[in-house]
C-alpha cells in the first residue's frame, strides 16, 4: 500500500486549507494512510514534517510491525489527548505564534473536542476540517481494488450457500448463520453488516436483517450480505423466489434488474452520481414502480462498507476512474413482497467494471 | 420494561443539573429509555413535560411497536437536526426565556454538536450534560438480569462447541466460526465482539482476535466469547490446554483462578470497584505475577459489552446491589503463555451471584 503516497499527498492540502496539522481520528483514515488496524489510535499530519502515530500500551507490538511511514507515540491516556501533549510541547519548543489544527469533526465526539481545546488553550486553534482523506479515499488505488476483488470473491461464494439452505420452512437466521460460517472459515474477519436475508413478506423490509420468521412456501428471499478481508467489504444482493413465481412477479423482477442494467451501463468517469440514480429511477418509472424504490442507487465501499460518493439524486459529485461503487436499486411493496439487485462495480474511463459475478437472472428454487 | 419509570426518574434529575431539556443521543440510552431498537434515533426527554422520539421513514412502523412512552416523530434528516427544529418550535410558540438544553457530548459528534447549536442559535443554550442516563443503566432491574440470564446461557453453551473443535492443527478462526454458528443458529443477534480465541504463545495477547494462526500441539488456549440476545450481551472467558499441560503451566493457572476466585469472594454492596480490582492484584502479587496482569479486572454490562463500572485500581466506585460485573483477572507473558478466567456476577448485599456455569477446573484436550 502506498502509504508514503497517500500521507505526503494530504499533506500538500493542509495549507490550501489553513491547516497547519491535521488530526485524523477516524480509524479508517489513519488505517488507509498508515496501514495501523488497532482500535485505538490518532494520526497527527503537519503541514512540514512527518506523521505521528499516537496509540496505547496495547498495540506496541502491532503499530512497529504495520506502521512503518509515521514516528510512534505510545501513551497511556486517550490518543488525542497523548496528541495535544505532543502538539503543546512543540510549540513551546518552537515558540512559534498560534498553529491552527484540524480535526475531523464528524468522528470527534464534541466531548473530547472540549477536552482537546482545553489541553491546546492558547497554543492553537482547533477548526473542524473538510473530509479530505474521505475524498482521498473515493479513487482506490491498484492495491486497494486488487483487496475489494478479493473480498468480492469471497463474498461471491457465500451465495451458493445460501440458495442451499432457503427452503420452505428454514428460519432466516439459519440460512445466515450458514453464510456466516462459510464466511468465517475461508478467512473472514467478520461480515461488513449485519446479514439482511427477508423473506415472503418481510422482502419488502429494506434492512431485513434475518431473523427468525421462517420461510414461506412462495415468495421472493432478499440476499444482501457481505465480508470484511484483509479490512476491505464486500457487497452484494441477490433476490431468488422460492416456488413457482407468478407471472407478475417475474414481471416485478425483470422491471428491478432492467433498472440496474441500465444504471450500470450508465456508470463511466465524467458522469455525475445523480445521472446514474436517475438511469435506474427512470426505468422504474416505466414500470410504474418509482414509487417503490425508496433508497438512493448505490454507495462508494472500500475500508468501510459505506464511503462516499453516495449515488442519490441531487448530488452533483462526478465519477471519477478507480471508484469502486454499489449499483443497487430496489423496489418494496408494503406488505406483499420486494426485490433488490445489487452489485459492486469500478468505475473506468470509457464505462466500467463489474466486480461481483454477474449472473443475475431469477434462481427459483 | 420499566421505560416510563426510567424516564420518570432521568426527568427529575434534570433540575438539579440545570437542565430544562435532555437529548439522548447515545442509541443503547434512547434504547433503555424507551424499547427502540432502530439504528437512527435521539430523545427528547423535558424536565416537565413527556418525551419525543426522532427517527427516520426506514422505522415509522418499528417505533410505533417498539415504543409506547414517548411521542413519535418521522423526519427526512438527522434525528438531532429535526429535534432542534422542534425544540426551536416550541420556544417560538411558548415565548420563553432561553433554555438549556443537555447533551450527552461522548456520543454526539463535534460536527453534529456545531449544526445543533447553530440551529438553535439564540434559543437554546447547548451544554454537556454529566452521564445520567449510564449512571441508571449500571444497576440492572429484575427485567434486564432476566434478560442477561438467558443471553449468559445461550453464550454458555458456545464453551462445549469449543472444546469439541479445539485440536493440534485446527486454526483458530474455524474454531471461532463453529461457535459463532452456534450462536446464530440458537437465535443470538450477534457476538457481543470479535470471539476471541487465541492458541499456544497467542494466548499472550490480550485482546487476541480469532486469527489463521493454527492451534499448536500443546499450549494454552483462551476462549473469550459472548452473545447478544434480546440486546443484552453475555461475555466469558475460559481457558483450556492443549496436550498434558507442565507442572508449571498448572501452577500458572491455577494462580489467575485463585485470584478469580479472591476477586469473586470480595464482592458485594458496599465495597468499592478498586478494592475488588486489589483483591485479584494481591494474589497474583504473592504469586509473583502482577506485572502480568496487564489490564483492569472487570467492567459492567448489560446492552452494551463495556458499561460503568469499571473495576479498577484508582476508582472510588462502590458496588451497588443489581449491578452486573464480569470478573476476569488474566497473566500474560509474552511469546510464552497467557490465561484469563471470566465470570458475570450480580452484586447483592451480602455477596453476590455467579451467571455464568461455575466450573473452571483446568480442560484439557
Amino acid at each position: 500500500m502506498d502509504h508514503v503516497g497517500r500521507v505526503r499527498r494530504l499533506r500538500t492540502e493542509l495549507p490550501g486549507n489553513r491547516l497547519d496539522f491535521l488530526l485524523v481520528t477516524h480509524l479508517p483514515n489513519v488505517r488507509y494512510l498508515t496501514g495501523f488496524t488497532g482500535s485505538s489510535a490518532a494520526l497527527l499530519v503537519g503541514k512540514g514534517g512527518g506523521a505521528t502515530l499516537f496509540t496505547d500500551g496495547r498495540y506496541i507490538t502491532q503499530a512497529k510491525e504495520e506502521v512503518t511511514n509515521a514516528r510512534i507515540v505510545i501513551g497511556t491516556k486517550s490518543p488525542v489527548m497523548v496528541a495535544a501533549e505532543s502538539l503543546t510541547a512543540r510549540s513551546t519548543r518552537s515558540g512559534s505564534q498560534r498553529m491552527s489544527l484540524g480535526i475531523e469533526p464528524e468522528s470527534l465526539s464534541a466531548g473530547l473536542r472540549d477536552r482537546l481545546a482545553s489541553a491546546l488553550r492558547g497554543r492553537a486553534r482547533v477548526r473542524s476540517a473538510p473530509p479530505l482523506v474521505e475524498r482521498a479515499r473515493m479513487v482506490k488505488d491498484v492495491d486497494e481494488i486488487r483487496l475489494i476483488r478479493r473480498a468480492i470473491e469471497l463474498g461471491a461464494s457465500l451465495f451458493p450457500v445460501a440458495c442451499a439452505n432457503i427452503r420452505p420452512g428454514a428460519s432466516e437466521v439459519e440460512v445466515a448463520a450458514a453464510m456466516e460460517y462459510e464466511a468465517r472459515s475461508k478467512g473472514a474477519e467478520g461480515m461488513s453488516f449485519s446479514t439482511i436475508l427477508a423473506a415472503g413478506p418481510r422482502s419488502a423490509v429494506v434492512h431485513g436483517r434475518a431473523s427468525r420468521a421462517r420461510i414461506p412456501r412462495r415468495g421472493f428471499v432478499v440476499c444482501d450480505f457481505g465480508v470484511i478481508l484483509h479490512g476491505y467489504c464486500s457487497d452484494r444482493t441477490r433476490t431468488v423466489h422460492v416456488g413457482r413465481p407468478s407471472k407478475e412477479a417475474r414481471a416485478f423482477y425483470a422491471a428491478v434488474l432492467e433498472a440496474q442494467r441500465t444504471a450500470i451501463a450508465s456508470v463511466r468517469a465524467g458522469v455525475t452520481v445523480a445521472e446514474v440514480d436517475e438511469a435506474a429511477r427512470s426505468v422504474l418509472r416505466k414500470a410504474k414502480l418509482a414509487k417503490y424504490f425508496t433508497h438512493s442507487t448505490g454507495h462508494g465501499l472500500g475500508l468501510e462498507i459505506h464511503e462516499a460518493p453516495r449515488l442519490a439524486a441531487g448530488q452533483a459529485q462526478k465519477l471519477e476512474a478507480g471508484m469502486v461503487v454499489t449499483i443497487e436499486p430496489g423496489a418494496y411493496v408494503p406488505g406483499k413482497w420486494g426485490v433488490r439487485i445489487e452489485d459492486v462495480v469500478v468505475v473506468t474511463a470509457a464505462a466500467c467494471e463489474v466486480l461481483t459475478p454477474a449472473d443475475k437472472e431469477l434462481v427459483v428454487i
